[in-house]
């Protein structure tokens, strides 16, 4: 298709000369209105007021400016078929061959937060036109983002002012991506305040932030999207980061955010745990969580709620980490870990709490759930043994079921004080995990420590069986949901053998 | 605001005739087109027809009726705004304060797949209309889907032919939601045809298929989306699937999917699997699933990729199942299986394949990767131990190498012929895996046996270490992908010891 006439209503101005002096060189007629076209005409390029086109004034405001039978009848009419072309010519319409537009720019008002403004920055006439030019890609080509001119130009030069049926129809499906997004964007801004999460329909939305090199393995592609735009994670240096360590990052921004502030060190491998410790002393907090599987923890992930000193930054010369997570680096400790030009270093401090929504896409359903942020504390415990538990040992229970929620179920996390000391994770079977837990506890700890041993299960012990393991190894208080038929039995069982147990009522699957 | 005048253009006609005789009631004037237009009438109700209303004739088809100054100008006025009331007296335009519409059905027509009908099936007047309504909600009623109806009559008849502002601005909500995700099923319909799945903007759409009870636990609300309209697993009988059920049948299916037709059984705990098996003998196949670890099958899900027999049905008054899926029931089979009104029976003979994308959501990111669905088979695989398999052996090693990719990483399988016998999922270290994997191994089954076990592994072994753990337990024939810089040691080891050690090359994790 030859392109002979163009409408173009750009929010975003920028770039819009080289499109013009492509358009001005093959004698494309242009027609414009409002601000795009003041601009136009200070680029010192002909062009016809949308008003004069339609012979229609622009009235409310601007709020009503192309939406005119004749910019759409240009538009949309089938190039092939006779009795519209009939039409056209007798009301004196004519084909608009090329679109280009851009929207209101909604998703950078609404940070503002200012009402009035987020409704005027709700574009009408400018989707409208995009998707009445994108369904006639046939004959229409549509421009919908500034990052698409060059191809145009490009497009257009290749093709002596015309463009191809492929280049359009890439270009309509770009466009109906511009559109839905648009409305994603609006449609999960106005849902903020809905109580009801779950509609009937439900759409999201992303922009990426970057390809990754792969996905969790090589034969499978991979990328990152931003939902919204808020600041990120921020990589300050180390090599590219890749799906795993991402998906990792996240895993371990989700304990770390969970732990009381400026305290803790969380290390993750292949998503789960395999160290946590909350320590006044900083480098103890880190050496106690490395201590719990050194051998996991190689080549791990290791992130802190704190900020990184000279002293921790120094361990690193002892042990191989991918990546470091910290709340901020001390100068000095920065120096120290950017000599390692592999370790990849973010910093953490201004990522938002973790979405909502958990999203599941699998044979093409998408199965979503509210993710669990639950806060707990003392209070939603009940002690159901006759021995009760010390504040300092209450303390280690929550701080274990605490950390037991981000451990794939079946898990059981054995802790002493505030550090995690073995971890049964994505077992089958309850018991299955206590011996992971237990094997995993006497390969790397010394166990006649003076401190006691507690443990806590994300869902309830179906038999006395796990408890009866646990036991047997050491562990003094245990920490369980409850809501076994043998709940009972469980409980005499910790009676008779003088271990406390605690019903924490909430259950922590996560799979 | 008081109703005064709507405007009415819908393809769904359903249930209209409710609407049409409240705003008569309440005098409501009503402008109509095409289709629309005749169906009011033939109801028997008052309706000016657009091109009257706007003097302007409907042309190309009808493909521009509304898209017209004086609609829109009615649809965007404030009404609060002079200038905005005086343009529209001086333009003789008048305020439309209810539109109603409902948009082409984009949707089913795709499933039809005839290219021409699915353009002319791409809706521009009905979102353009909805989203100038929704846009003016601080005055305007837009109604965009006939589930809506009863909500706008009892809010007119609650409020005397009023509307409210928080009425109106929640059906904005909704009416972004339908033109979102509009344009969301048209951009996936076209994305078929691009080859960058990774589009610099991304959108997904749901339908809800359910509210369920609650998310992986009950403090998470939890409900599942339908991504496109095509039939989905059927529940044939039994209680209400749940959020966790849901998951486990898809961790299922995809291990039935990858496996032979008509020869699999897979048994599913907490979506990792803790029994698979492939037999000609049906039943056999079932009761070496459940071998494999009876206690972790107890309450867990199965899933058959073939039809259920009575031989088959019966074995389920010996053992506890929460779900079993099939890919049909013998009439006798579903007669035994019914009597068990707990048990949720689902057929599964029409799912659609994996769908292509996983997405992972966390702190307003999306991390997307196509699914690991990669299919392999001998040709894939290196043998480079100087003992060669058998064929029967080498079939034993692509068995258990398929199974691996589906279990949580770091994963250790272990098979005899084609039934697994122990598995080792979930863990920080791949010797924990090994180690986890054997123990099952040595728990339920009888080593002794004359067939030769043999063992997977999702990524390389960084030593020799777990190798060896698995030599001494018995294990005769070894695949993994390789690429460790041990490699070498690794081979040199599995010849010292005369194990069949086979290298993959590709890598399957999964977290």
């Amino acid at each position: 298709m030859k392109i002979k006439t163009a409408i173009i209503s750009v929010f975003d101005k920028k770039n819009i000369n080289f499109i013009l002096s492509t358009l001005t060189e093959l004698n494309v007629k242009i027609i414009s209105s409002g601000g795009t076209y003041k601009k136009i005409r200070n680029l010192g390029y002909k062009c016809q007021e949308v008003s004069k086109f339609t012979n229609s004034k622009e009235i409310l405001n601007g709020r009503v400016k192309t939406l005119h039978p004749k910019i759409y009848s240009g538009i949309l009419s089938k190039r092939n078929n006779k009795s519209h072309i009939k039409e056209l010519s007798k009301n004196k319409f004519m084909e608009i061959d090329l679109v280009i537009s851009n929207f209101y720019p909604f998703e950078e008002t609404i940070k503002k937060n200012k009402q009035s403004e987020i409704i005027e920055n709700i574009d009408v006439g400018g989707p409208s036109m995009v998707r009445a030019a994108a369904k006639n890609y046939n004959f229409v080509t549509v421009i919908s983002n500034p990052n698409q001119y060059n191809r145009l130009i490009n497009e257009l030069k290749k093709n002596k002012g015309k463009t191809t049926l492929k280049f359009r129809k890439q270009l309509s499906f770009e466009a109906f991506l511009e559109t839905g997004y648009y409305d994603s964007v609006i449609s999960n801004y106005f849902n903020k305040f809905s109580k009801n999460q779950f509609t009937e329909k439900k759409i999201f939305h992303g922009k990426l932030l970057e390809n990754l090199r792969y996905g969790e393995n090589p034969h499978q592609k991979g990328a990152i999207y931003n939902s919204n735009n808020e600041t990120k994670i921020k990589q300050i240096s180390g090599k590219k980061l890749s799906y795993n360590n991402y998906n990792d990052i996240f895993s371990a921004l989700k304990i770390c955010e969970s732990l009381p502030k400026n305290l803790g060190t969380v290390i993750i491998k292949h998503s789960n745990p395999c160290g946590v410790s909350i320590e006044k002393n900083k480098l103890l907090s880190f050496k106690k969580a490395v201590l719990c599987d050194p051998i996991s923890a190689y080549g791990g992930i290791v992130s802190f709620n704190f900020k990184i000193n000279k002293k921790i930054a120094l361990e690193f010369n002892k042990i191989f980490f991918e990546v470091i997570v910290a709340k901020g680096f001390e100068k000095k400790s920065l120096k120290i870990l950017k000599k390692k030009k592999n370790l990849r270093i973010i910093e953490s401090r201004n990522i938002n709490k973790n979405s909502f929504v958990n999203i599941s896409h699998n044979f093409n359903s998408m199965l979503l759930q509210e993710a669990d942020t639950k806060v707990f504390s003392k209070k939603n415990f009940q002690i159901v043994s006759k021995k009760k538990p010390t504040k300092k040992l209450f303390d280690s229970l929550i701080f274990a079921f605490n950390v037991c929620r981000f451990v794939n179920s079946n898990a059981i996390v054995l802790a002493q004080n505030e550090s995690i000391i073995g971890i049964g994770s994505g077992q089958t079977s309850r018991l299955d995990s206590c011996e992971v837990a237990i094997n995993k506890m006497k390969k790397f700890q010394n166990i006649n420590i003076k401190d006691e041993v507690v443990a806590a299960s994300d869902a309830f012990f179906p038999f006395v069986d796990g408890i009866e393991t646990l036991v047997q190894s050491g562990v003094k208080a245990i920490i369980q949901p409850s809501g076994s038929i043998n709940d009972k039995k469980i409980i005499k069982f910790a009676n008779d053998t003088g271990t406390i147990l605690v019903f924490s009522k909430t259950r922590h699957f996560k799979h």
